[in-house]
């Protein structure tokens, strides 16, 4: 009988001392603040995700990769959009999200200069803000996370280097007043000079950000130019116009296109073969790196936590019949 | 009897199931793969930095970033640099690296043609390779984490518009056959150029990345332009000598002087008010977000887990003698 008793109580012991050990592991964990509890967050915590046209497919993939991210981190994400393109809508959006002090936020802006007053509230009100996609050069965001579309134009022309074995004229179709595209002309043109000498960008034309009317500068390019290599449409919807007219001109495969973005047209050209390649935007990684960015920011107490980068270049994948399938299921 | 019978196995029981919740979170927390489990690794994961010239300050912090970052997701690191400025001799450490098959290696590129083929040796063996501070554009490394000097320089003409209440003549002293260098220049004159229409970048010379040569371009800088309102000097030799210049002339803190980098003579003379403020690369950063990249890199077969980033610009941090303490510590 005692010995049962002091069995019991051994028992009792090493239960206790068990619990204790267990309790102090999992408190290592649940701080990421000490050594080797990895990055670990609490689902109480819960950052946002702000969009424009929240409709759209080009958003899936970056509230994939803030969902993937959230899901790794132990933390909760919410998605908001204002659904129209309407800048006074995403302001609203933005202040009642603000009223609710998230754990942070990240913004893809609609008006740089509109929305700067009250992306700044989130930063003074201590809310830790990124934007990721589209960015506000002159707010107190931390940081931004994008295409560099300098970089964007470099691999296009990289690639139509390679599409037109390194000769001949290329035109370059494009909304001039666009900055974001004026940079992906500049990286593709400076590219192209600089890297390729048997290789000259004989035009750049405005095609208008439309489908019709870049069919039609297309049209007379090919006249133009019964020579031409290569056309780059530096945006979304300008691919299906120069594609159906390299088709009315019976020129699929002799003038190699490149387009943008990975509209359902423009892809069902690159598997056609009317377009050679399309380049996607790294939307995934502008969501997991974002929610990444925001966790170290509300962890910065943590001696181990510093300033985060303030500007991530999303990059870029090439887009191609060898790898379209991907793209299509996203 | 019978009753203490049924509490000691009552015990076991609770126990029994005690240790197996325990032991089913500790899983779910040791990889995470699953979700919720946080960003963590293990001590057998061992991830490499190779530098250049490796006794120089300037590595301090980048290694401290690689080190706490390994700290919070439990992975092992290990030093290595080339003492020397040698090409030959980096490249032979890079191969003795490469032939222990790390976990993931992260190189500052001594010179970027002459290591490219070793850096891709790596990437062609399978491990996850990521370069900080100075890269390699053509190699086939998965990301590079540096100072985007254009927007160094961008940050440098604001801090020389704040100081010198937005107008006046002020010059840039470089060393002009430098491409980071002329990064630097173009963000400033630009920056100068777009936003502020009464200031005017007077001159841009060549101070040979010296702090003899820049003192003597800065004297006859002053004596050309008497009304000089600042200097913006692109590299960390020369803020010394045109420091050395003003006092000379008896015109600390009428002409203002911006620098590069934390050298000791740079920040004392920050201290001392002779130069007004330097620019301080995030080399915290570099070394943190190195290992983050890498460690993605690393577990890419997860769901969760996708290419990262290409480029991140690591940032600037301007230091005055507001906040040079923490620079000195450092």
């Amino acid at each position: 009988m005692r010995k049962l008793w002091s069995m019991y109580l051994l028992l009792i012991v090493c239960f206790g001392g068990y619990v204790y050990v267990q309790s102090f592991h999992a408190s290592s964990v649940d701080s990421f603040h000490q050594a080797g509890g990895g990055l670990k967050g609490s689902n109480d915590e819960k950052y946002v995700m702000i969009t424009f046209q929240s409709g759209i497919d080009y958003w899936k993939n970056v509230l994939k990769g803030f969902e993937d991210a959230a899901e790794v981190l132990n933390v909760s994400v919410e998605y908001r959009g204002a659904t129209e393109y309407d800048v006074q809508e995403q302001i609203n959006v933005l202040e009642q999200v603000i009223a609710r002090n998230p754990s942070g936020i990240a913004v893809s802006v609609i008006h740089a200069e509109a929305l700067t007053h009250t992306l700044n509230k989130a930063v003074e009100a201590g809310i830790p803000l990124v934007l990721f996609d589209s960015g506000a050069p002159m707010s107190k965001a931390q940081s931004t996370l994008a295409t560099d579309n300098f970089q964007a134009g470099v691999t296009a022309a990289h690639k139509m280097a390679e599409l037109s074995s390194r000769r001949g004229k290329v035109a370059v179709i494009t909304s001039p007043n666009q900055l974001n595209l004026q940079e992906r002309t500049n990286g593709f043109t400076e590219t192209i000079r600089n890297h390729y000498a048997e290789l000259t960008v004989i035009a750049v034309e405005d095609g208008k950000g439309d489908p019709y009317f870049t069919e039609q500068v297309t049209r007379s390019l090919l006249k133009q130019y019964p020579d031409l290599s290569g056309i780059f449409i530096t945006e979304a919807n300008g691919g299906v116009g120069a594609g159906n007219a390299i088709q009315a001109a019976n020129k699929e495969g002799i003038v190699k296109i490149i387009g943008f973005d990975t509209n359902k047209g423009t892809l069902d050209m690159v598997r056609s073969g009317v377009i050679s390649a399309t380049l996607a935007q790294g939307t995934w990684n502008m969501g997991y790196w974002s929610l990444l960015h925001l966790f170290h920011l509300r962890h910065s107490d943590s001696k181990h936590i510093s300033p985060i980068p303030p500007r991530v270049d999303t990059g870029i994948t090439v887009v191609t019949q060898n790898n379209i399938d991907t793209f299509y299921a996203k």
